[in-house]
């Protein structure tokens, strides 16, 4: 059965437990990062329901479980309806299009994120994330059924985006790498082998105070984890604790005009174009403001594989 | 007086050494990384051209002076050609573009280049790369007076590209990390801090085959390393090792139709258009080709400040 392992702190330093209901069973080793717990931590957390501690999951404030050094690979446009709306066949599988989110966004899943002072486009984007079991420095196949050794665990990610900065400037990266722009959790979901193809059928839903935002399932995601990391095996190193963000369903605040119509405006000069871009971008009352509350849950149909659920408040510089 | 930080390969594993000329005088010290040798190699290689042991350069295989893991931070469109050329207009100064090169991409400034199977517009781009000397973890303030507290070294470095993947794909991640894509070095050279004022007067140097391709000075980056570093600070984290590349002179292979050209053609279908740029982009014969070498050279004008050169051959699949 799938394993919830939790990072926590209680004021005496992080720890790591295992989340049993409303409470933690916690670890009795020391792993100061990810990739610690993921090399030697398997025995402590497989016996730790075992034993009789617990700590009330709700007396203790969660920490990210993914810890920093770690790289953010991450895919865009990879859900079927996404892909369609931005002017894409998902039949036709053109390209896998992959950025980097730099590690200074992530934050944990009931941090309060600061919207920057020049940001007014802020959109989320929720995500299955999968995090790293071992190193891969060389080209590799990896298929369904040998996802297994490469994916330790998965989780929640929110990919924050000031649209108002990724988009004029074209770079991705700047735009969703602010700091607190990476929610990551609550906790990891340890899959065991003959669980791993719930991945692929896994439901999202995000809600901003309380109304339905995006609500889709895995199964439409386009390109897959096995052919995702094999690719990205093609061009990248990964280390155990490393992460790959796989993309986000439609339901954005983001509302990008049909190609035809997209390609007719892109004949005025540019600084004309995005004018009018962000102005038509700005009357969306889906943009994030301060106050907003975001919540956001990935979970099996039947609810046996549960990542939890994110709870992010907005706030204002 | 700078002094020039080379790693190279006895055989014995690597090692450290000055460059004295033609000859290497080895540090004493065990520096596995690039953030050991930046953190407590100070001493060691102060002292290490004041003994007697020396090692002649040509013996030795050189290696990356930046290690990996590592985060390789780049600019895009940063000189003044360049920005014109792209449709923009440096005095505007409209804004920093970031991106990264996955880590995978570093080699050493000897090593031969691969071209992947499926690239065909593989170009070059001679770019200065400062490394970071400390931590930063929050939004700071660097001046041109305070450089030299971030930045412990600069080198050469060579962004190579995959136009083919880069361009259609929107994505500069991909195009530009494939391994191999990244030659760094050949040497670390590390300026006294009254030194600092030439990081904005070197000379850039790119031939292929012996045929000039790039001429420039860092005296034309639209964005400077100290307000660049700054802005990078609101929104990436840096430790001792990770690598800012400053982006690159006008001269790449790659040749972008002027702005009014480029919004006409745009009204194609985006397979067509896609079809007619890669169609016209292969007519260049500056693309690297397998058997090409490439020269690089970063130097003062005065040529005591010397980054040394790169010679990269590209070889075939």
């Amino acid at each position: 059965m799938a394993t919830n392992l939790v990072r926590f702190e209680t004021g005496a330093g992080p720890r790591w437990g295992v989340v049993t209901g409303t409470q933690i069973a916690p670890l009795s080793g020391d792993y100061p990062n990810t990739a610690a717990l993921i090399e030697r931590g398997e025995a402590d957390w497989r016996e730790a329901s075992g034993r009789t501690t617990r700590i009330a999951l709700a007396s203790v404030e969660i920490l990210s479980p993914v810890t920093t050094p770690a790289r953010l690979y991450c895919q865009g446009a990879n859900y079927r309806q996404h892909m369609i709306e931005s002017g894409m066949d998902p039949d036709s599988k053109p390209f896998n299009m992959f950025f980097t989110k730099a590690d200074a966004s992530v934050c944990s899943a009931g941090d309060a994120v600061l919207r920057p002072a020049h940001v007014k486009l802020l959109d989320y984007e929720i995500e299955l994330a999968l995090v790293f079991r071992r190193s891969i420095t060389s080209a590799i196949t990896v298929t369904r059924e040998t996802l297994a050794d490469y994916v330790f665990a998965i989780t929640i990610a929110n990919d924050l985006s000031a649209r108002d900065v990724q988009l004029p400037q074209t770079q991705f990266f700047k735009g969703k790498s602010y700091r607190g722009f990476c929610p990551i959790g609550p906790w990891l979901t340890v899959l065991e082998r003959e669980e791993f193809p719930v991945i692929d059928q896994l439901a999202l839903e995000l809600d901003v105070n309380g109304a339905p935002r995006q609500r889709d399932t895995t199964a439409n995601l386009v390109f897959k984890p096995a052919e995702t990391i094999s690719e990205l095996s093609t061009f990248a190193n990964i280390a155990p604790g490393d992460v790959l963000l796989t993309g986000t369903p439609s339901g954005c605040a983001l509302r990008i005009p049909p190609p035809p119509i997209r390609k007719l405006v892109q004949l005025l000069p540019d600084r004309k174009f995005w004018k009018l871009f962000l102005a038509a971008q700005a009357r969306r009352p889906q943009y994030l403001k301060p106050g907003d509350r975001i919540s956001a849950r990935i979970l099996s149909r039947d609810g046996r594989i549960n990542l939890g659920e994110q709870l992010t408040e907005i706030v204002g510089p």
